[in-house]
Parts: C-alpha cells; structure tokens; sequence
C-alpha cells in the first residue's frame, strides 16, 4: 500500500517525509483493518517528525485520527464487520493514518452515522478526546468549584473542540485567548462567552470583563509564553490544564496557589494500555452531542490527496501557529 | 515581650536568631492576642530563615504553629473569649509564635479539650492541614479512584499525620518509605501497611508486596532524590502531591501517564484571604478524631524555654533530615 512515511527526524526545512510502497499492517487479534477515507493532521504529527527518530533502518508512518471503512475486523474485537464506516483514534506506539491502510485497536474507534461525511469524522476523535481529559478531569466532569475558565491559543483544533465541550456539558463561563480577529471571531463561534489577546496584557482584560482571577486555565497552546502570566491569573487552589509542555516548568509560583496541575498526553492509555475502553465510550458521547446540534465538526481546511505537498504544507501551518479549526487530508473521496 | 527574632537571613551555621524584647503585637479586628504555651518547629521555618530576608531594618518572628490561651478577642472575632485554651496556625505574612505572645486570624484557630496538653495541640495544626489539604483534595476526599497511595519520606510531623489520617477518615492501602529501622517502625506505628526503604531500588520493593504501580504519591520530604524514580511507580492518570518543592522540575515523563500533580503550601490561604474559614473546620475535625482515639499527637522531641540554644537545636535536627514526629518547644509551662 501506499503510505507517507519518514526515515529519519527532520525540520520543516528538510521535511524528510516522502511517499511510498510499503507492506500492509500486520493485524492483532484485537484490531480492526481500516480502509482510511479522511485523516486528521495535528500538532502532534509535527513534533513527533521533529524529534522522534525511528528505529535503525526502519520508518515511522504518523498520523493518529482518522475515518475510513472497515476491512476486516480482528477475532477478538466486538461489534465491528467489514464495511462499517468508523472513526477513531491511532496509537502512538504503532505505524498512522498518512497511508491508504491502518490497523487500529478496536477500543480506540466508533462508528459514526452515515449522515455525517468522513472529514467532518476524521476531524474530531482526536481533539475530542485530548480536550476531554484533560478539562473533565474528576469522574468525567469539570471539579465542582471551577465556574469560569479560561483556555489559553483556541482557535486550533483542541481549542475549538474544548470550547464546544464546554458549552454543550457545562454552564460555566468561557474565556479563550486568541491574537487574531479571525481567530477571535472563531473562539465566539465555537462558544466562548468572552476572547481576550494572549499578546496583550493579560490583567487589564480580565478585569474589563469583571474578573480578576479564573478558576481554571486550560493551556492548549503557546505554554512556553503565557507560563509568565498564568500563574497570576489562576486563582488559590485553581486548577491548570496542560498539553503543550516542553521542557522543565518552574513551579514556584504555581505551588505558592497551591495549583492542581492535569497534565495530559491522549497516547498514555494507549502506551500504558490503560482503562482501554475509555476512548470508545467518548466517541459515543461525541456523537449523540453532534446528531443533538450541539458540536460540529470544526474542520476548517481541507487537503485532497496523500501527497508529500499537501502534507508538508499541512505541517507549515500548524509549525506557523496560524490554524483555525481543524486540518483534514482527504486520501481517498 | 520576648521574642527570638532575626534580622537578616542566615544559614545554620551563623543560624542568626536572637531573643530580644520587641513590642507587643498589634491586634486587628479579626485577630485573637494568644498568650502562648507551647509551639510546633516545622521544615517551614528553617526554609523561611535561609531564605526570607526581613524589610530593611526590620526582623523577622518565625513560627506558625502553637498552643495557648486567648488574651483578648478582636471585636470582629467569633466564638472566642480571654482565658480560651486554643491551637491553630499562624500567617506566613505576619509575625510568628516564636515569642510569649502572637495575633492571629480567629479563622486558624480553634478550642481544644480541656484534656488534652498544650505539647500535644501544639504539634499537630500546621502538618495536620498541610497533610490534609494536599491529599483530600477532591472535596475534602481523596480522588475516588485512589486504592493506594505512597508517602514519600514519611516519618517526619507531616507525614506522621497523613499515615494517622489516611488510616482514620479512608480506607486505601498506604505505603511510607522510610530509610532508617527507627523511623520504619515510627511509620508502622502512625499508620503504614508496608514501608519501603527509600534508599533502596523502589520498584523490587513495590513488586515483593504485591503492586507494579500505585494510584497516588506524596512527597512529604526528599522530592529531589525521588523525583527521579517517582513518575515510574506512578500509575497512568495517578496522583502526585507536593510539599517540597524547590526549583524547576521536569515534567516530562509525568505528563506522558497524564499525571495530576497536587501541589500544597498551607500558608495559600493566608496569603491570598482564601476561603480563610476551612482551617477552623479541619481543625474541629481533627479534634473530633482524637477525641475518638483515631489521632495521636505526633510529638517525640520536647524543648522547654524559648531560647536560642534550644531552637538552633531544633532546627538542626530538621536540617539534619533526622526528625521522628514532631519537635514542641514550650514557651511556657
């Protein structure tokens, strides 16, 4: 089959990701066989590209959200049989969606309504999920005492899906930073009841909206700068929600608030095989709140085709820090 | 009144405390003057005087944890009159108990039986809600789907107490690490189903009784040392408090099992007048439990006098990593 895969870690100057022939996933007993339709490119994709070298010899297919078919179905998985149209997520452990083909853990996907077409699917398991647990962090819910929230970069695609969470499980107030008016005018679109610039001063504007301090901060993107001004945001025994971490943290004044810290990586249960089934039980929820009209899918670009163009093009938005919604590469129509 | 107050921060070595007659303290509206009795020496006050260099001109009384007898009442006060028998923590803002008397918030105090000694309510208020507010941190519980939690270094006053409490309001598994037979023995006795030696490879350790991994840590005392074996012994989606933190930490391989990281400073509260009515009712909680014979008083080093002699000692023996319990010094008897 055909895939984009990468030989060694590389730049965005490099790129290094090339097309090309390779055998087809080998099948555990508990995996589906996926036909891929649509896949969903995220910032993930280009970190791993940048710093995970694969081993010796071989190459490393990313990808970890996708739509498609089912091929065949695993003996050991339930209720999939070839020709169900899934969605889900991949596993960081394994070979990705940039390719015709994929094999899946089958707890890691759903299936979705034929209603909905396969880029609106292929743009949402993965945010979904990040989003979910890093924010719904106690028994599936926000903690008890967070009343407004304030998530930090989002426009992007987590962003826009914890925004839409948020409103459709909650009733707590919704602050997001963005920089631009295209993205702030996204921010209210996906539900935020208020957007203030993360490239402005932080306090003057919480305060013109009535607050001097948030509950809680989710931070979706841009942790390397606003790790400066979000400790004096937070309020004492607040909560801070991180996906973006790189690198060491100096937690001094986050402990002075006595700060609970969720971080969150959306392959732990994957690498750890743990709580398994979790993922699936999302997705269903996921998709009762979409044929309820209460999430969309928020794909905002659309590439056509497995191609090293399309792809690195993908990846230099996302490495530009100037996404809005989601990206979905369509490999098959 | 006398007071052991210093002047400019200093190691152990030049240790720079002084008994001096200084002024009475000066009462707010919401303050209790406390004639003291005896007072708890916690890791805190070697920190803040290695650390913390007074106002220009000024000194600094250390000190945040006593027993005593109410003086005069603020009129802004509740529930208390002179002649009152009282224990409570004092305000890392304001002047200490290392002195004949102190004014405090009447929100960190409460009354305590007429049974119980001024030495036993002296050494229990300031570990008692560090401990506490760094493991029931889910509405004054621990997380539901915490089974077993470890306590790293877990012989001292807080960990003393957090053993007792654990033991007393839930029913987990609790495993201290300890280094010394002395001080294995102590955590046995406060509480611990298993002590594991810190000093030794953790995971064998872990294996022999039973567990691969566990749900949650605290790190009560050693956090630099451990911190290295910790994020592997912690289960994915685990729990990780903190009390003794000092510089940048490296949450990497934490935020690959998607860890919640407690972090704890009792003096949040004070500090920023945050939901300053909660240690009044762990307080009374805490009396409730040693009335039923659930807690006992961790203190097994007794000092009497307020003199600098006896309090170098006393701090020596925290800098020293050597103290079992918790160390009282009588200020009067």
């Amino acid at each position: 089959m055909k895939a984009l895969i990468y030989r060694h870690k590389n730049t965005m100057e490099n790129f290094g990701l090339e097309l090309a022939d390779v055998p087809e996933p080998e099948l555990r007993d508990t995996d589906l066989l996926i036909e891929l339709v649509a896949i969903g490119i995220n910032p993930g994709d280009t970190q791993i590209r940048q710093n995970t070298e694969p081993e010796p010899g071989g190459y490393i297919i990313l990808g970890y959200e996708f739509s498609g078919i089912v091929k065949k179905a695993g003996r050991h998985t339930k209720g999939f049989q070839a020709g169900d149209r899934v969605f889900g997520i991949g596993d960081f452990m394994r070979n990705g969606a940039y390719a015709e083909q994929m094999a899946v853990d089958y707890r890691n996907v759903n299936t979705f309504p034929s209603g909905s077409p396969f880029d609106h699917a292929a743009a949402v398991p993965l945010v979904t999920l990040t989003a979910w647990q890093s924010i719904f962090r106690v028994n599936g819910q926000l903690p008890e005492d967070v009343k407004n929230i304030m998530i930090v970069g989002a426009a992007g695609g987590v962003g826009s899906m914890a925004l839409q969470l948020l409103k459709a499980r909650s009733s707590v107030r919704i602050i997001a930073t963005a920089s631009r008016p295209e993205s702030s005018a996204w921010c209210r679109k996906m539900g935020a009841d208020e957007v203030i610039n993360h490239h402005e001063e932080i306090l003057p504007q919480l305060r013109a909206i009535g607050l001097e301090e948030v509950d809680m901060v989710f931070s979706v993107n841009g942790l390397k700068d606003s790790i400066r001004w979000v400790p004096e945001v937070i309020r004492p025994y607040g909560y801070f929600a991180i996906i973006d971490l790189q690198g060491a943290v100096d937690l001094g004044k986050l402990m002075q608030k006595s700060v609970t810290i969720f971080l969150e990586m959306v392959f732990t249960r994957s690498i750890y095989h743990y709580q398994s089934e979790l993922p699936a039980k999302v997705l269903a929820e996921l998709i009762e709140l979409v044929k309820a009209g209460k999430i969309s899918a928020p794909g905002t670009t659309i590439f056509r085709g497995l191609t090293v163009e399309n792809m690195k093009e993908a990846h230099a938005m996302i490495e530009n820090g100037n996404v809005i919604g989601k990206i979905v590469l369509m490999v098959a129509e």
